[in-house]
């Protein structure tokens, strides 16, 4: 048994390639197609309404593309909209971005204790908080939303003075109520573990929920008897679509992606508006 | 001769409401219809192409209801659709943000160097550059965009040590290159004005590009007898109107506004798509 139809990732903007950069790495055959909504991110500030709207537009898109798996790569999206588009894809599995992280984040924390960092709206729907109250109710967790992180990756001020003094005036209040865990809940924060694990010291573990969801998919295609037959997925097998050619995609999506993308496709939006 | 129909106004967000708040300080009887793409906000990475788009879906909306005056507020649309907004324009004035404070800026720098700060959209299209080159082509205009600015703002960080340093990190080059005037030319600048004047000392001259464009369009009403004939103007009479009622928009929109909004409306984002 064995599935050759491809992953289907969305994230509203290149953030979501962290995803897909941990997906080939362990499970190199696949194919992969990626949508980032490029002309409307980010989502992190929008209403829950229009997030759902927009997640649910992007979903349907990734849905009729035949795809076997998909991946809500968007923490926003993944906080406020997952049981929605669950509900609508019934034939496949929906993977988010929050629950691999939270399961992961149980498991290591000795003092029950774990931090969550992420946009206004990640944070504030306390999604991670559910999602690890719901395995143990007994853990604490302090969420803190970091809204400068995503725009100084974006300039590439990924190690410099700035981003260590924004990285402190986050996070001083979460090491001093003495977490040990803290889960990076944005697709732009892998680019500053650095800075981030500097910050913090060496005694607290950082989590990214893009290593944990690729993980998540890769068990579950498993177990399925899903992955795919052939050597013919990765990189050049796969599609990049984004609904605008924003400036220094290429360089941003490199970045994120740890590789150079082939070749992005731009779709219109309307095609994604239903 | 007077003209009581609306002025129009549109940004990508809720920035644009510093243009507003100039237009009630001059002409306090004129009624608005303020628009904000709240749902698609912020406009300044992505593509010419899309900025065009959302420029003449937003403007369009305006058209339709009745107004006398079109003021682009925001700047990345006015540095690259503002010719073809007036294209589809022609009955009335169209004005844009960038005309009016480079006017200003020209005839009050002796040094003859004028330094201009935005997003990366509007710096990287040079349209302050340009605009001044075509009054005086003997200015010399730097220009230099500032990312972290507009969300420090929308965090609040309006004069804390991050603010210092990031403007710092920003402006110490204009300042070296010995520029004696600086177009704030993005809408949530002004909000940073205390700060940047810090940075660069009283010996450099801001320019708020908001509020020219204010006068602008005082003088071209006046010019036209357009002037609204009653004194049932003002915020009351006015109408603000949004494609997302995003997280905290109130308080944002008071911050911009300099004031309570009576009321926002909101609506659909299938509205302004043609």
């Amino acid at each position: 048994m064995s599935d050759s139809r491809p992953i289907g990732v969305f994230d509203s903007g290149l953030g979501g390639l962290t995803v897909v950069r941990e997906l080939f790495r362990l499970m190199p055959g696949e194919r992969i197609i990626y949508l980032g909504d490029t002309a409307r991110c980010p989502y992190g500030g929008r209403s829950e309404e229009t997030i759902r709207l927009f997640g649910i537009e992007d979903a349907q898109f990734l849905m009729d593309q035949d795809i076997k798996m998909l991946i809500v790569a968007c923490n926003t999206v993944s906080s406020v909209a997952l049981e929605h588009i669950e509900q609508r894809m019934k034939d496949i599995p929906v993977i988010g971005v929050v629950l691999p992280a939270a399961r992961a984040a149980v498991l290591r924390t000795a003092e029950r204790k774990i931090g969550v960092i992420g946009t206004v709206a990640t944070v504030r729907t306390g999604s991670y908080a559910r999602a690890i109250g719901k395995i143990d109710p007994s853990i604490k967790v302090f969420g803190k939303a970091c809204p400068l992180f995503v725009p100084l990756v974006e300039e590439g001020m990924i190690d410099n003075d700035i981003t260590r003094l924004v990285a402190q005036h986050y996070l001083y209040e979460m090491i001093d109520l003495g977490v040990d865990c803290i889960i990076l809940g944005c697709t732009h924060y892998p680019l500053l573990m650095e800075v981030i694990q500097g910050t913090v010291g060496t005694r607290i573990q950082l989590l990214d929920s893009a290593l944990w969801t690729a993980k998540e998919a890769q068990d579950i295609l498993t177990a399925m008897n899903a992955l795919s037959p052939y050597h013919n997925g990765g990189l050049e097998a796969s599609r990049f679509l984004v609904t605008d050619l924003t400036l220094h995609f290429e360089g941003q999506a490199e970045a994120f992606l740890g590789n150079t993308i082939p070749s992005i496709e731009r779709i219109l939006l309307e095609d994604l508006v239903q």
